[in-house]
């Protein structure tokens, strides 16, 4: 039996009942954020709180205990025994529920609060083989940046990937790369480091940010830079980031090798120290 | 008590309760519709069905018993009491419910269906007086053409007409007016109806159409095509449609006064004759 959190309470997943009231159903009126969970230790909880209360700010929901997000997270992993293996804890938060009208509800409404978690099998294959993406023009919103529950782009363009053998769709906006349908990329040319740059067209991935650190502390020079679509075919690495996949070296973009179509050299040593500070944290 | 509609069943509203897996909540990944009653019949109930029918299929989400609307909204309105009142239907059909997943779930899942009615009081006051109306950057995704529940940018930017004191926002891309967050947009320049030409960046509106049918039929010269936001100044008459407000003229656009500042004459022609045709449906 799942144990979630509902509004302040803890129960079974199965009887957790959302109104049709909800923004959230109504108008995808609400954020949400993923957190990993590596056998005693979430990655980098600080980062998804932060992010989380931008998200929240951004859309001007008031979540007054935004700060439980982290306490709610544990006693989930507690609860449901996943303490000792890898897990995630997803959490959403909506406007909450009120007669249907655009505008904001008047009296400000409750937000609804909601979090469930689950045991997680990394895909070891994609990370070990790398991977093959699509590429796709943009069809998002422009506030990409706050991480909203309005994801049917995200959904609908990750599922033709997935029908043609790819495992994620990529953006490209007015010749620009610009992200992944859930996740951030990097390219390597010539031992430079190129990923989008932190702007309202792309997600701030944790994941991203803590990869730029690295690469920033091991001396690989950084170009945070939309890359042109146009300069694929110069690219000798490529990777996607995020929470569960972590580094997934890409093998194929567009159609196009990726280098020897293998994972890159620069690519590796990234990942490996990526997973060597997991094993540090770890203890 | 209010009786809706969900998965078949009439129930009390207050007792329908959407699963927290259901994809509709988590992704927006469904579809809506909202039909007029006039005491005794829903307007152009055949274009609402029409154009659900286009939204699923754009989704890939099978409602096998997409036909049904009529009856339900009948039923609703029915159930309600609502015969010999103005009234609404909204109807909201969502993938289902899944473990979440970007990609579509497998098997596939039964689409959750959920209709509500109301009493409906329409807002005269600007339909007689007209209305303000601001001009902002487009935010939304490349698909506005699918009546998707992925509304957080319009709630956000209809939220932020509210607070400046206006009845809708109008989105502005590559200097070219779409649309408003939830209504289409007409412009009257020397006898000319202006109207943004059917394409992925506007919905195609019921009440659009027929604005378009009825002028047609008065002998109104008709152009659909995007207005250029620089050639506001030229403009000198303009009103939006939709299914809540019919025609309501607009009297200020964008902080420039339209015209005199009043509804214009062939605004309130069109509006006229939508009236009439309303009255004589209704016998």
């Amino acid at each position: 039996m799942n144990i979630s959190y509902f509004n302040g309470k803890y129960l079974p997943k199965d009887e957790i009942k959302i109104s049709p009231d909800d923004r959230g159903f109504l108008f995808a009126d609400g954020i949400y954020e993923v957190v990993r969970w590596y056998e005693g230790f979430f990655y980098d909880m600080n980062s998804h709180v932060t992010r989380m209360k931008r998200s929240l700010r951004e859309l001007r929901i008031n979540w007054s205990e935004a700060e439980t997000f982290q306490s709610i997270a544990k006693d989930l992993i507690v609860q449901n025994k996943l303490e000792n293996q890898q897990a995630m804890v997803y959490l959403q938060v909506t406007r909450g529920a009120a007669n249907r009208s655009h505008s904001f509800p008047l009296p400000e409404t409750t937000p609804t609060v909601y979090a469930y978690s689950w045991g997680f099998t990394p895909d070891l294959l994609s990370k070990e083989n790398g991977i093959k993406v699509m590429l796709k023009e943009e069809i998002r919103w422009s506030r990409c940046d706050i991480k909203s529950i309005a994801l049917l782009p995200n959904t609908l363009s990750f599922q033709e990937a997935h029908e043609n053998g790819m495992k994620e769709c990529v953006f490209v906006r007015n010749g620009l790369i610009n992200e992944g349908s859930h996740s951030n990329i990097f390219f390597v040319i010539d031992n430079t480091l190129f990923t989008h740059p932190e702007s309202n067209n792309i997600l701030s991935g944790v994941t991203r940010k803590n990869i730029l650190r690295i690469a920033h502390e091991t001396g690989i020079k950084i170009r945070e830079e939309p890359l042109q679509e146009n300069r694929i075919r110069f690219i000798h690495e490529a990777f996607i980031t995020n929470t569960s996949s972590e580094v997934a070296p890409v093998i194929e973009i567009g159609g196009n090798t990726v280098g020897e179509g293998v994972p890159g050299p620069l690519t590796r040593v990234i990942s490996e120290i990526f997973d060597t500070e997991i094993k540090a944290f770890r203890g």
